[in-house]
């Protein structure tokens, strides 16, 4: 390379860590937070007809607009108030490019969800990151004087919280809300294990983002996040939207799953009652700790170590998340519910683990 | 909203002019550059057999290792070379990000693909256009001193060019190779009608990025944009990958269509060979040139007026491209190959209007 060129990547990039999600093999998979149950088959047989329909050598529809109006019909909303993005984490892009701006303040707990801390240093704006209280709650106060010192473009809380799994007080996010000096995004990822949100204040905070995704429910093959806000904001971020970001097959197939919503609610239900099941025996193991969870995950602090422990399921072919490199999250593994048989492979085989280990720790 | 409230939306985005996708109906549609062919039914069937394997409720592969191995082998380079896009469109997008930065600049010539542009200027790049010469050439003086004025951190140069149609100079995209301060991208999406490629120098230069698509070759509604470059270069700007940017049914889809590749190859001479009888069926008309193409479109200046045309095969269904806002383009049309009877259709009602509108010239 000649001595006069540029260093072709940008500073910050080339120190960056990038987003690791941590491909490995196994046969029990909870390591992603995804739906553990495959289309009904009914569904699956309908999706592939609607397949067959589509001709790919022409370009997508770039406003998706089948899936847009089905989404919005189900959610409530007219269909200006949503963007589609090639799954949240381009939603997250799009709006740090159309709110945020380089050097501006990007303000997040911690821990988080890590795409809006990598996606804002990839932009080249400033991430602001206030500690979590003790038990995973919002810390006002500190949120606030973040917000008065740093004056965010764009702030972001995810609610329930990855991958702590909580919900935020709904009274601390509405005042963050009020409080917030550029667009604030509340990331509803788990909403369909929670319950909570903030959808009904869409239309008194014209700088609100909801988002949503279809990733947790069934369809993270498909890379569909839902960006839902006032329709004059949404008209201006979804300039910063590539015209084609959503390809025919995941517009098509989402439509149609879609339209058979009904099936694949009751599977949601069942995740929660799993995961209240798999809580309670989590909590009886001997130093392991459960956080409180309205996600389709667990976050629980092992005593025995993190480290070994993950790498002790990983050997028996059980993935779950584990957080090298947080400090608060120490120790602590994320574990995704899956179908009752995975959970119960998790269960005995942690309970082996723990118990193998469980002399170490008095010793 | 608050007085105190930040502008919520960055002044460049609102001032930007999106990428204008121009969805409008119409029977005949040669405005997108896309491949008229639907896939052969062997293929298609062979694609939605693959389809039916998928489990959506899991998220892709991350690294689409299945369709960058096919796709290596098929351009005989390594897997660590490449680096697959949601569309070309997100590929700038993350050489902008990776290799450009805030404020630095950003060279093109123009005319060219809108989205270089776009992308620079979404991201607080400067974007430096040198006017490419009378007969749509690159002007090396003009861009060989802006980059020495300049220093541009990317360069982008399409080749064939879009939406002039033609292949720039070889040994002028060598010598703007050579002086490129920063990566340059030589996008060869039209590769499989021009022939012509860089590919062999990318061994003597690790500042040289590639671009291809399979969005020219029958699979648009995929979104698969492909970037070649060295192994340590694309692994420092695959660091700005969305981790899972590539939906399940399109990395599926690609690969097995392109294990049938000696079928869709026939289908390229074919375009090519319809490029030529349509190119002397529009010369034949008055006040119609054509510019020499080596792409799947032809571009055409009507002197009976670029609007009026567009507008009159619009009301007979026939869309095709025009370029209001770029004086470079003035009176132009992008005319995009289509199958036999559609080159028919646009060749016949093209002959009715332009002669209708031949008084109006010469009164």
């Amino acid at each position: 390379m000649s001595s006069t060129r540029h260093d072709l990547i940008k500073p910050v990039v080339a120190q960056l860590q990038a987003y690791d999600p941590s491909k490995r093999p196994g046969q029990v998979k909870l390591d992603a937070n995804e739906h553990p149950f495959a289309l009904p088959p009914v569904v699956q047989e309908a999706v592939l007809q609607a397949l067959a329909t589509v001709a790919i050598n022409r370009y997508p529809d770039p406003e998706a607009e089948g899936l847009r109006r089905t989404l919005a019909r189900m959610l409530d909303v007219s269909a200006d108030m949503l963007i589609l993005g090639n799954g949240s984490d381009e939603l997250v892009q799009m709006v740090l490019m159309a709110c945020g701006a380089p050097g501006a303040a990007v303000l997040m707990p911690a821990p988080t969800f890590s795409m809006y801390r990598i996606g804002a240093l990839m932009l080249d704006q400033q991430v602001v990151e206030v500690p979590l209280t003790a038990d995973w709650g919002l810390d006002v106060p500190q949120m606030l004087a973040a917000i008065e010192r740093e004056r965010p473009r764009v702030t972001f809380l995810a609610t329930p919280n990855n991958p702590t799994a909580n919900c935020f007080d709904p009274e601390a996010v509405r005042q963050l809300i009020d409080a917030a000096p550029g667009v604030i995004v509340i990331d509803e990822a788990y909403h369909a294990f929670s319950g909570q949100t903030v959808l009904p204040l869409l239309e008194a905070y014209p700088h609100l983002l909801v988002f949503r995704t279809l990733s947790k429910v069934g369809m993270a093959g498909l890379r569909v996040g839902i960006l839902i806000g006032h329709p004059a904001v949404v008209r201006e971020i979804d300039k910063v939207r590539l015209p084609y970001n959503l390809n025919m097959y995941s517009q098509v197939a989402a439509e149609v799953v879609l339209h058979h919503w009904e099936m694949l609610a009751p599977e949601f239900q069942t995740i929660i009652r799993e995961r209240e099941r798999l809580r309670a025996r989590l909590e009886r193991m001997p130093g392991v700790t459960v956080f409180p969870s309205q996600a389709n995950f667990l976050l629980a602090h092992i005593a025995a170590g993190g480290a070994k422990v993950w790498n002790a399921l990983g050997e028996q072919g059980i993935l779950v998340r584990y957080f090298p490199g947080s400090p608060a999250l120490q120790d602590c593994l994320r574990i995704t519910v899956g179908t009752p048989t995975e959970n119960e492979r998790l269960t005995t085989t942690l309970q082996t683990i723990v118990a193998a280990l469980q002399p170490l720790i008095h010793s």
